[in-house]
């Protein structure tokens, strides 16, 4: 034991101060372009963060009085962060509580701990802490020590954020995601004005399914121009099929005049056409799949979306995928990364996938399985069937700008975890753990989303 | 790892002799009321127990020939015993076996080990010990510590020893559990008798939907009057609609009319009408959902159900309470114990809706769940998402009532070693982990069902 | 964690050299009837290996460059050797990597570790190793200490190299296996031309369902004759049906006129009707499920089958085998061992399971779950429901032969870990672990098997 422990302290130590690379996540580049100050403790660690509200409102806090969507507008932003430190016990266990815990105490220096007594002072210490220019988005981004921060951006976004800061004296690497989910899901109310609006943005006659594909191209190639590696789809089911006939579908769906089943299975063959054009352009597609969106609906109506009613559901890969891969998946430049809220997929599904196709790569544990157990299931269910060299590294996946480094940390912690329980069975040496550790902490993530250089 | 287990030994010291608060199982109630000595040690640790002879039974020995059902009426029970004796070695490794070892020798101080050998003598102890005073069920009950007991009993039940236990000298709080389904599953044999037996039992007028409503509402009131803080749901497949003519659909199946999927929807109609009475009376609701009854049709016919052939299947939760959330998931006030045979539910369903929607907790791990590895996997994976707080502590659901302090004993063990590896890990220190120890030993129990005074 | 140790390896001492018995796999029975030797390095470890050679290919490999399939034949062994050589740290944290180690450095005497640097010196070491006597087959096997090695052989097969093998003057016992799917499955493109040779192997009349039987009973008696115990099916979904009329849907299968779903019901039927053969003949039945097949049609078409395109899917055994149980799953004489893909289904289905049914027994963990990380989630899913004696002990389910010992070793070590941790856990004590490492090594898969002389 004492063994186990310090294999994975000496692991841990080799690569907790590697640079951060952040390939994935909901970030407002807005925050890098223009740089100004985060407001008070309750929009750094509470509003904006759906994993922290959805507790409290598990038990009972309503969301208007934790300053959520448009109904907590009026909440004071002190008694917001006084509700949650009075109910910081309900995060005891959560990695919730893990990463905040790092955020005051790492990040920010804070030494006391979260409680109603402590709340009024921790709010004005970060309030302090907030105002000062070295706790401002692109000097905390330096200080973290982040190589590569990517967001995730509408297709239809012109980027000028990213303009901004490439065109900036700033040295901060911030690059866009290509999310086409808007334009390609006949499903979204706002399916039609985001057809209009790619016709604008592209020149392109999107009345034909083939100015619909050029556009998306033009779009793709303004992405790439702009430093981008990546598209992402975030779906409930995987569905894949090859239409026949995507024009006429197409035209139905343009028209208004859309069957049954028109909007899903046209997503499912836009799926593919994304999947050719990454075979052209090298974009890294990633799918997120397995959540279904706004379950309450309630909480959807008065708050919006995002608000903690999201709940993962059962996938089928296999013939979710088989159309897709059946087209292009032997194609070995092309990269496809999955990720999964149903762990059920790790050891059945997706590790016998990527231990065979060569497109095939695992993402790390995302959403509610990001944490130290989830971390601990996910290598003991992928590696032994895909190998690590089949896996996509680490990324945060969060809008939470500061809790970045608390996040790879924990995901470092169960590297070097999970190495050293490898290396106490026997499975390899340390000197092996040791290459991979550095794999796992950074260069998995480069090589996946090709951000090698 | 000495760390590790001492840990593990200090928390489990500080709550192993905690009262036992027992909010949900299937004792017969006439045992505390009349408080008849139990028969033998046949009657008490086989015959009742489809745990221990489904065992039996899976390795070729007859039913039977252990007392089992009509047909086993005739075995003699020491002869039933010495079955068990004899293939005690095919316990190795189950809970039933631990269960069984902690009766024989903690609560009834028996020394030596069950094999064919010592069955008789063993079974002669029984015999003595059972005929005394102080093993009568009431004796028990108070040596136990048990704080209370919760029977779960037929909508129709009169109460009668509940009203005789309310009523006697004996401090014992056994309370009733309110268990519908005989009046709301349209496909039970005796739906049809069962609402003539309400209709009479309420003096309602049950030929109307509104009448059958009022009847309905008039049991509950008469469960709580006796004590009742709880309902109880066992159900197959989770499928709850909000139907627009439930009253219609009512007279089909009062009439013997229905059409094909009626009872199935009636029912998935009544279980959000039952939350919604929830809403109004206070009784806790739960729902013990996947398990396929009576798989093995000889086996039902010769000998009835529960007779260790009910089996898990997959459930989709998510889906399944889709209806009823919607309609009353948002209530603060409202209290939903969910009971999951699929394991696989925990981190995928289970701990992200009870992390979002204020009336749901998660059930302890149930039935073939409830043991040391079954508790260590509840906890991986309901927690990080769900927190302590939404747990609904233990319950033992057993109708093996000598077994109930063994059942307790193995959920505290399970919690003390979870908190110490929690601790160990980072996760908090032995301060909080004190504190969730308590809380999961009784307190959650007792918040969760209302129990608290 | 020293007692752990110290257990475990007491434990693994006592059943490490135990007698290999190898009930269920693929070698080729003509290895050890003609006694040839082994051709080369590339053609024992990589080439017939789908588990090596699909993770070479996830990374990009082409499939002819590693000798694989038609297009492979081309290829230069020494090239391919050098090729696995150089990607040998794809397969850290593998089974594949445990596996070929132990073959390389305590079968093969190897000592250098394979890199680009010793490829060729390695190839040359083997090379010369299976051209000495001491290498062939048939010594291999006594040096082994196998017991017993089951085949899994058409049910077309005449058996002529099990015949020479028993008419030899070699003692190894090497049995067939009766595997009759390509008789039973009316979409195997083979079906028809099977059903002529069925009749003429048989001298029966096929035309007529009856006739059809008792083809297949005398194949069975065939099969038994020459020393086999078990059939085997391998099937995606798991599907049982008697159907009132199988001789029309037999005829419609016959004459090509098969409706819409007739292969699949027939099948489901013949599952039955195999297990009543059981019930009559004795022969253990194994159904191995939850493989989807081929899903890479290009790999499929260019290099055929059993190219690591093979993919677990989710599976409903309780639904699946209902038809069948409720016909002869109350036959204590019968035996019928699962083996499944969806390790879901351990504790939820399998388990409870077989902890009723007496003709059930758990296979061990089977393809990508056989495995140190498998093998501790197979114990820590099934012996809580199922207890250790209704499992089938292990079998190897290879092609490939000189890894018979390191699968077996892999196995027994998981076998003294998960007993040292049940004494551990007070679960129960060396006396009783030393009974099960000795019937978990051997033992039960003798049983299982009916193999016990």
């Amino acid at each position: 034991m004492h063994n186990l422990q310090g294999k994975a302290e000496e692991l841990y130590h080799l690569i907790k101060d590697d640079p951060i690379v952040s390939p994935h996540g909901h970030c407002d580049p807005s925050w890098f372009a223009k740089d100004t100050p985060f407001a008070n403790a309750a929009e750094l660690l509470v509003i904006p963060d759906h994993y922290v509200f959805r507790m409290l409102y598990s038990q009972g806090i309503p969301l208007a009085n934790l300053g959520v969507g448009e109904p907590g507008k009026a909440a004071d932003p002190r008694e917001v962060f006084r509700l949650f430190a009075k109910n910081w016990h309900l995060f005891l266990g959560t990695p919730s509580r893990v990463w905040v815990d790092y955020v005051l105490h790492n990040t920010l220096g804070i030494s006391s701990t979260l409680s109603t007594e402590t709340s009024d002072t921790i709010y004005d210490q970060i309030g302090d802490l907030l105002a000062q220019e070295d706790h401002r988005p692109r000097f905390l981004f330096d200080r973290f020590n982040i190589e590569l921060l990517a967001t995730t951006d509408s297709a239809l976004d012109v980027l000028k954020d990213h303009v901004a800061i490439a065109k900036s004296d700033w040295g901060g690497r911030v690059i866009p995601t290509f999310r086409p989910d808007g334009i390609l899901d006949g499903n979204d109310p706002e399916f039609l004005a985001n057809l209009a609006s790619l016709g604008e943005k592209t020149g392109q006659n999107v009345d034909s399914f083939s100015g619909y594909l050029s556009a998306i191209r033009a779009r793709r190639a303004h992405f790439i121009a702009n430093g981008a590696t990546a598209t992402d789809h975030g779906i409930e089911h995987v569905m894949t099929e090859w239409l026949s006939n995507p024009d006429e579908v197409y035209q139905r769906l343009r028209l208004g005049q859309a069957n049954d089943g028109d909007a899903v299975r046209f997503y499912g063959h836009m799926l593919i056409e994304m999947a050719q054009m990454s075979c052209d352009d090298g974009l890294v597609m990633q799918i997120h799949a397995g959540s279904r969106r706004n379950t309450n609906r309630d909480v959807m109506t008065a708050f919006g979306r995002d608000k903690g009613a999201d709940i993962p559901i059962g996938i089928d890969w296999v013939k979710g995928l088989d159309a897709l891969l059946n087209r292009v998946g032997n194609d070995t430049e092309l990269r496809i990364l999955l990720f999964t809220l149903d762990e059920t997929t790790y050891a059945r599904e997706l590790a016998p996938m990527a231990g065979h196709w060569p497109c095939l790569r695992i993402g790390p544990p995302w959403w509610f399985h990001d944490s130290p157990a989830g971390i601990a299931r996910y290598f003991d269910q992928v590696v032994e069937t895909a190998g690590y060299y089949n896996l996509a590294g680490f990324n945060d996946d969060t809008r939470a700008f500061l809790s970045i480094p608390a996040r790879h940390d924990v995901w470092r912690q169960g590297v070097a975890l999970h190495l050293s329980e490898q290396v106490s069975k026997g499975y390899f040496d340390m000197t092996d753990a040791t290459k991979l550790a550095g794999l796992l902490a950074t260069d998995l993530a480069r090589k996946a989303y090709k951000l090698e250089t």
